[in-house]
């Protein structure tokens, strides 16, 4: 699983550069699109990235125009993050490279397999998630 | 995918501190281990890692007492990696911290889906490889 991972940042590297992003990005930007107004926090943990990543990170797509940071009305000390217009356009190009190279990886398996696959990582996803909640 | 990686790579780098190593060092000494004199280029290419990467990591491994470099008896340019006795000590512990990330994840599965997985991970494993050649 690590070896077909570093092929897919490779992957994501070579096929997002285009739009100024980095591999590590496409998690980011997903999650944030689909929560707007996730708290840094909530995203770190969300996709598995500890915290000073995730800040130092957030201050690079920040800067490049991909995110917008805002404290929250309830709590100021609390950031929440949303998608500029750029990223809701740049989403659609975003979902076709990843789609690709998820294609790409399971071409050899059936409709069927591809299905109790998605199953399978959510299960062991859960599980990884919890571990990081734990330590 | 990406996200239970990240966290593997946190659990593994929490368990392999004591031995003075980082979780990225899990693929090249089990690899090394698994074929020993194997080139930089083929550990390259077997762990899809990067050949500047690679030559960073090897270094530090050599460094630490965990890998030896020999030039190739058959060209001087290639230099065959091996594993020292210190790593070849190490080797059951290493597996053991692997192999417990890997039955707590799929703790939730069955036997057969665990074989399933192992199969349909391999076939990907083999496209991603056959992308990072092709690249």
């Amino acid at each position: 699983m690590n070896e077909i991972t570093r092929c897919g940042m490779q992957y994501r590297n070579d096929n997002m550069e285009p739009f100024g992003l980095k591999s590590c990005h496409a998690s980011y930007l997903l999650e944030i699109c689909r929560s707007p107004g996730i708290s840094q926090d909530m995203l770190a943990r969300r996709i598995c990235i500890n915290k000073s990543n995730i800040a130092r990170q957030i201050v690079v797509l920040e800067e490049g125009g991909f995110v917008e940071r805002r404290s929250s009305q309830e709590d100021k000390r609390v950031m929440e993050l949303y998608p500029t217009e750029k990223t809701l356009e740049l989403l659609p190009e975003l979902r076709k490279v990843l789609g690709s190279w998820s294609r790409y990886l399971t071409q050899d398996l059936s409709e069927e397999e591809i299905e109790l696959l998605a199953k399978m990582l959510d299960s062991m996803r859960e599980r990884a998630a919890q571990w990081m909640e734990e330590n």
